[in-house]
């Protein structure tokens, strides 16, 4: 029985992306890996066609695949909708709960063909490879109650930051045994100086250290982090957070390598299970033009190869290609400088495609 | 009478730092500046003295100051005590609770003479003036209800994000006000595609908005504005958010100058009466050594003489002699690089005093 890939191109330059992504898909699946795929409508796509950011059908599908290659969502044309609940980020969100997919891998790899493109000194940056992870679950994203309510005749906005020691515990897990394969150096991300929740988040990583014995720990607080990234972001392997601060730094983990079309994220459930995206957004200003870059959904199929499926090989294949297509100077416009050669989206797709 | 100003040196490198901006007081008063001092004990040294981190003390002289001088709060000393309404930090935040210093000032100024030491590239950084605004009295600091309690079985951490309509709009006047006497930009950073609580923020500054048409509002996700501030600072002219993304945005825009320890900030109310400290923190790690940097504190001096005094000329006195004193090559080590002469804490305030 083929291993189910359901494709949810969204919003935004999200079709034209995951198009590109699903090239190689096809490419891989006509070489004889075991995959079949479907489609399906999320976001401000599953409001237009279904009134809904994510269509009963979509989830029924989402929960039948292996799992889901998702482009972006969100844009302009949905932001006036007045009920939040039916938004395009609600699809992802609700996606991302339904599904139970706490665990979110968000790396920020420097591509040495891309070290100019980043903003920081190479010094700095040539090198760097942080992995963070992100509850994504729980925290002020999902916590109950949440409204906007008059008080004392004023209106009032207010959300909850909430997380229980089994959701800690079950995230910290899966940012130990990440830390074990890679250079055993776990950097826990909190604001126990002043919130309870963090302080509580904090007391249990370093009750399940003990348990990873060869893992150092360390804390720090968010704005620390924050600073930290900035000035040495070398300094850190794995980092593990929730889900509001993940969202914050992993953007800003994302931006120093000045490549953000190229990072790639997984979204895991606990039996790995799970979700591929690319880091950066929908990008409305540049959608329908062809010069969104693919590289960062192409290496998702790549993440979803390797964690999912364990086709290691295949996952290899795939990332092998995008450094050839780099080394030969192909750039799409995000990524572009003076000597490399601009191509378009589907340009792209196809020179990846060709190395492949 | 005299303008009162409370000196709060607080803990780690806080005495010796706040001792040099004493020094430059003192010669202003003598020079003819109407101040008089008093001194009194917060944070963790408030907690030894008096076994409180605002010692009641503390808290009536404060109240009854004109303008206060914090140094640092906070250390590992303190790190174990239990109770967390007891620990030094909420010395700070009683502070700025009880006298309503709702309105946070942070610029992030890039000294020439200090371009190096930015971890990103010159051009990114050159130039580089931002202000930042940062709620300081509710949200998430000091939002109600919080702690940590067992719920079916197991211990759940929670604390509310919570903000009036009237909270938003008095901070978001302030950086209408501001935007209006720097470069007419305001970038309101809220997460309104998924926080309830910030949606009624855009909502009000939107509304605000119509009183001030020569200022030109724009709004960012805070996930968009911790990527932005490291991908192209110069972008921004005046930001405003909230407590909890005011902390970490303040401080991630502070180390884009790689000196952080040069920047000063206000914590003002309504009547322009103010707390001034340091942008840094307490340092525990270089306490006690007299390596630490005065010039944030000097500097935070020269912000209380022109925000709470109206002394612009003794404010710019003070900002002038710093520049002499970077003009001159001195460098504490947290900025010093080869070619400028490495001083000690003690030597740079002295150095500031004597171009003052
Ligand atoms: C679109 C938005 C709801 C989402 C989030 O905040 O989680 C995005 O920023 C992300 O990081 O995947
Ligand atoms: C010490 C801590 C409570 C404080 C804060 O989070 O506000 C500090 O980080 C700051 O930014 O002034």
């Amino acid at each position: 029985m083929s291993r189910n890939i359901l494709i949810l191109p969204g919003d935004g330059i999200g079709p034209e992306i995951t198009a590109e992504a699903v090239k190689i898909l096809e490419a891989a699946r006509d070489g004889g890996l075991d995959v079949a795929l479907t489609e399906g409508k999320v976001g401000g796509a599953g409001y237009d066609a279904a009134g809904h950011p994510l269509p009963p059908a979509t989830l029924d599908a989402a929960k039948a695949a292996d799992a889901i290659l998702l482009g972006a969502v969100g844009g302009p044309k949905w932001d006036k909708i007045e009920d939040i609940s039916l938004r395009p980020e609600r699809g992802l969100l609700g996606l991302r709960k339904e599904l139970e997919l706490f665990a979110n891998l968000r790396p920020a790899i420097l591509y040495p063909q891309l070290a100019e493109a980043s903003s920081l000194k190479p010094e700095v940056v040539s090198g760097l490879d942080i992995m963070i992870v992100r509850e994504l679950t729980g925290g002020i994203y999902f916590g109950q109650p949440r409204g906007i309510e008059t008080r004392d005749g004023q209106r009032v906005g207010y959300n909850t930051y909430v997380y229980s020691e089994s959701e800690i515990e079950r995230i910290g897990r899966t940012a130990f045994e990440l830390a074990q394969k890679r250079n055993k150096k776990l950097c826990s991300v909190d604001k126990a100086n002043v919130l309870e929740v963090t302080m509580l988040w904090r007391e249990v990583m370093e009750r399940i250290a003990a348990d990873y014995p060869d893992v150092e720990l360390t804390h720090m607080y968010v704005d620390n982090a924050a600073m930290q990234l900035v000035r040495a972001p070398k300094q850190f392997d794995v980092m593990v957070t929730g889900n509001m601060f993940g969202d914050i730094l992993s953007d800003e983990a994302s931006m120093l390598t000045g490549s953000i079309g190229m990072l790639p994220s997984a979204s895991l459930n606990a039996d790995g299970k799970g979700m591929y995206e690319p880091c950066h957004g929908s990008a409305p200003d540049i959608a329908g033009q062809g010069i969104a870059n693919p590289l960062a959904t192409i290496l998702s199929v790549a993440m979803m190869l390797r964690y999912t499926f364990n086709e290691t090989a295949w996952a290899e294949r795939i990332e092998k290609a995008v450094g050839v297509v780099l080394d030969e100077g192909l750039r799409t416009a995000d990524i572009a400088y003076a000597g490399t050669r601009k191509v378009s989206t589907s340009e792209m797709g196809d020179a990846v495609l060709a190395a492949f």
